[in-house]
């Protein structure tokens, strides 16, 4: 049985596991105020191009995401999200467990764009009842967003024009953040701090053991950042742990690197789809790809895979398949040669 | 000027301000521990024919959304709920202030079906990711909905019906139930005492100075419910004065008079506007009526009139003019006479 | 049975009901947007001698407290509090559900000073963890407090500079102030406005049917407070009624008088359970006192009065005898009849 | 420079290293579902003598005290703990973020014992405004305490058995509960198991490089608990990395032999102390140790090690010493040279 189910089965690189294994017995402070975490904190500012960014190591997405809204708003406000966005629709309500309302725009590709958002807020702003009416105060984009789509530098660029105008804040969620990267058209890791108020960088999807790196831009969201991750259960106390991983990725290139290869072969595996005539949901050009299939198709593969089963539509099921830092070549092969024998 | 934007514009029945006066100086226990609260309980127990439901007494309609959710959901729950529900749109975030996400259903008429809450309910217990989405634990309705509408009993049947084989509870904002009464073919309050796990009477709109009070039928939600109110700010000193204003409108049938009153004011307007060729945008037989208007029109009436002005479709605008407890034939007909001018 | 267990049994002052009744059927719009609520603000700026301040009407107490304490802290922010506060022990907890650590302070009298206020920052500020605790942000006091005593003018203004050298913010819960106010050597409302960021006057046990006046001096406490309202369930629908009570009590100086009396009336009763050697639990100058009384002498009042049992000291037990705007001094001198023949 | 100032300064167990490198390119379902998890569960429930015990994996403890207090209470409950216990003092308001008040007991050694808890639930429910008051509902303590001390077996028995009498929960907070384990006259996992509702095993300072494991006993607190982990942060994708750790620390008994050590050196590290005649400030008879020192003595330390400095009291200030798994014998008597020398 070959996982495809998701992109966070295995554990983590080879170079990151030996780092662990060599630094165990140093002792270092708690709580990321270590230097392995100063030393990556370093390293990301420098990727970004951003000298001032303040820079947080949580474990994990939701924990991240939780964080960062509920340092950012006031209680009346909420945030803007497609409806497919993962705190719209995966996370238990963890946001509205803070407190804070997500308001869900129409998408059909997982994608929202700066009309819908400004459309939004002003016919808040235009609302006689305006105040009993949640207060639209950031917008929440995945990049690459749940269904592998990418939004391209000039779509953040005009995403982000728009929230400035509007005033409102624009937060990025990377928790596959180096597959967009790895796309052609798609803004870098210096665009996003140029363009965001914060966003954050996944480590777990993309080659460490867990961890996600937030950078925080806006110098309105640094203030008491890290009281809010330790009242939200994210305080991680062994932040060595963090910070030696992320110094790993970034010192040695690998995080690009993991992005590029999870690309290449869930593209590969696509186009073994496409050449077969079966239908992909969504255009994802990252490693998540969303093949349209059959009962027998589903019944056929699923002998030596597993992926995702997600939802019925006319044409069949659709499915997900996710490529990883571990998947190899091999494998990938392996599934083609299936797929063209479906 | 005549003011007809909303139904909470004027005071109160003048039978209910003659009791506020004549009793204004009796000294009683506070927090609804009177015998005025007491003795309201006994005949809306009476008139729902529910001799076991707990009632009690709030000030506001918002207040006491939030309080019946609060306690009813545990933290992982939401509540299912039209987009256009009060919850959703105009209560600024309160219940996910309590933090319970609205899950929003599709609605052109305001309006939810027992199809589409079973849909729901088995989409999310079949999902792969069950643990990972809010899970769909209430019903919330609103009878008349927030565009006027109203349930027929066969359908809050259906509703009821559907919840009750899905395990989940059905609740109904009754902020203008009086006008649902006055329809025909609507359940009448020993239905929805028959047929919910919780509802609410509301006063504000029907006559009262201010004042809602919650039927609860379900015994599990019975269990410290004072305790919510109380936390939640809504545990009324001088309970006596809300006591009072329900026992008044259910002794001398009043309430009941008083929806009568505003959805026939209400109709009347509605046909004139009909008549008129003016479309009504929403279907609604109660006390709010949702002319389509020429930015001629609107001008036109504002001269004379307030209302509200709501939204912009291909036709014109829509607005909404509402009648209350003390709406006149001559207010009404002064209108009439107004819009046959148009 | 004379009612002295609290200051809310009885109606409104005869002036107040007399304008609901004569302004009944006015039409206004809601929300507190009407011209008595405007007025009303108007008369209270010109009191307070704060010209800028933001004036809010709201229902209750703990709706106020809970309201203006979420509008104010971020997160991980708390409330400084005298353990015997009424956010602290009387509010089932409202301050917590919206995600606040009350941070009691020990007190003998109810009353929290200066120093207190400092050695808790200073502690916080200087502890290695201080990112693991709770950040107190704001002091919370009532004038008067809880058991009946007041904060001097001296007092209030070193708490003031103190809270400002800290750079948190202080809030009086005013539910009894004109009973403080009826002191000498009390601050003055303009004192008020001038020493603190916020504060309320209540109006439920000073002569109105109900309604809290929250006065907002700190221009970073007053954007968008309207939202935190309605989004707590404290628009009230009817504004006017809040309106309208305050302006009686503010035209006519009865706010004062109000609190006068029942100061005089209280230290009356007072002084005849002194005369019977019958010890005051607390040294209230205002309308709560608390005698301490045998089993024996409770027994003998309760057959007349009603008053509230607190706690049970070596002395016997602490009992609590109000006085309202509506006590008489008929019925204060019988009281008194009846304690002088214990 | 060696550190003493917390037990989470270093990595994990050799043998912990060694599994998850050997193991780092296993594919196993995510979120806690994968067989090493299984395989941890069975050995806690074993250890536990509780085959129908649930059991979670959580990364933290503050993210687990949040998670399993939020699960349990209703919004108008609160928890009592002593003043010194983590959840009042150490997280941030954790605890109140999810809505709930941690109600504080008076502790001078860190325990709360069962007469306090009568006494408040007592004291509470004969009050005439209990509805006033936020209701306790569960007893939360730490074993060891936050100060070393531990509760013996008869006395979790009293508090466990004065809980049921009540009708309210115990929960224990077991983050360095190796070292109470490791003590004579306390209680075992088995009797963990038979007398709380709820508790959890720390790994973090035990051995692992991360995680605690839940075990909820009580049948009423086991429905839907992932969805709460999931909302609240905690649910981690690669779960195997957490179920490892507990099945190698389980497996092979190094879970009891970390305790021992760690209990073992830190004791001889106070008797060093003690020899020396200096105060130890906390009876506490596990790896945590805190002696009174002088400034002198303090700096003199500090050359070579690192450890906490609390407060001041009048013989000095409160410093605290931990020991850890890693931890080793030259260390310690490095540091009682050090200390003879003091």
């Amino acid at each position: 049985m070959i996982r495809f189910e998701s992109d966070y089965l295995e554990g983590a690189l080879p170079q990151i596991m030996y780092r662990l294994m060599s630094t165990n017995f140093e002792q270092t402070a708690g709580y990321g105020c270590d230097p392995y975490c100063e030393k990556a904190r370093e390293l990301i500012r420098k990727e970004c191009s951003a000298p001032n960014a303040d820079i947080h190591f949580l474990v994990g997405g939701t924990q991240t995401n939780m964080t960062v809204i509920a340092a950012a708003l006031r209680p009346h406000q909420g945030v803007l999200a497609a409806q497919t966005a993962h705190i719209e629709a995966h996370e238990t309500g963890a946001i509205e467990a803070t407190g804070h309302k997500v308001i869900a725009l129409d998408s059909t590709d997982g994608k929202i764009n700066a009309k819908q958002v400004e459309d939004n807020v002003l016919c808040h702003r235009a609302d006689e009842s305006f105040e009993h009416i949640v207060q639209p105060a950031m917008v929440y984009i995945s990049q690459p967003t749940e269904t592998g789509t990418v939004y391209t530098l000039p779509e953040l660029e005009e995403l982000s024009s728009t929230c400035r105008k509007l005033g409102i804040l624009l937060y990025v969620d990377g928790a596959r953040l180096a597959c967009a990267l790895a796309c052609e058209g798609t803004p870098k890791l210096g665009d996003l701090a140029r363009l965001c108020d914060a966003f954050y960088i996944g480590g777990t999807k993309h080659g460490t053991l867990f961890g996600e790196a937030v950078v925080i831009l806006n110098d309105a969201l640094k203030k008491d950042f890290r009281y809010i991750i330790k009242q939200r259960g994210g305080m991680f106390a062994k932040g060595r742990l963090l910070g030696l991983q992320f110094d790993e990725i970034f010192s040695d290139g690998s995080y690009y690197e993991v992005g590029k290869n999870e690309v290449r072969l869930a593209q590969k595996i696509a186009d073994a789809f496409k050449k077969k005539g079966i239908e992909l949901y969504y255009a994802s050009p990252t490693n998540q790809i969303f093949p349209v299939l059959s009962d027998e198709q589903i019944k056929k593969l699923s002998e030596n895979y597993s992926f995702s089963v997600q939802s019925k539509t006319p044409g069949g099921t659709v499915t997900r398949f996710c490529t990883s830092w571990a998947t190899t070549d091999a494998a990938a092969d392996r599934l083609i040669k299936d797929i063209e024998e479906l």
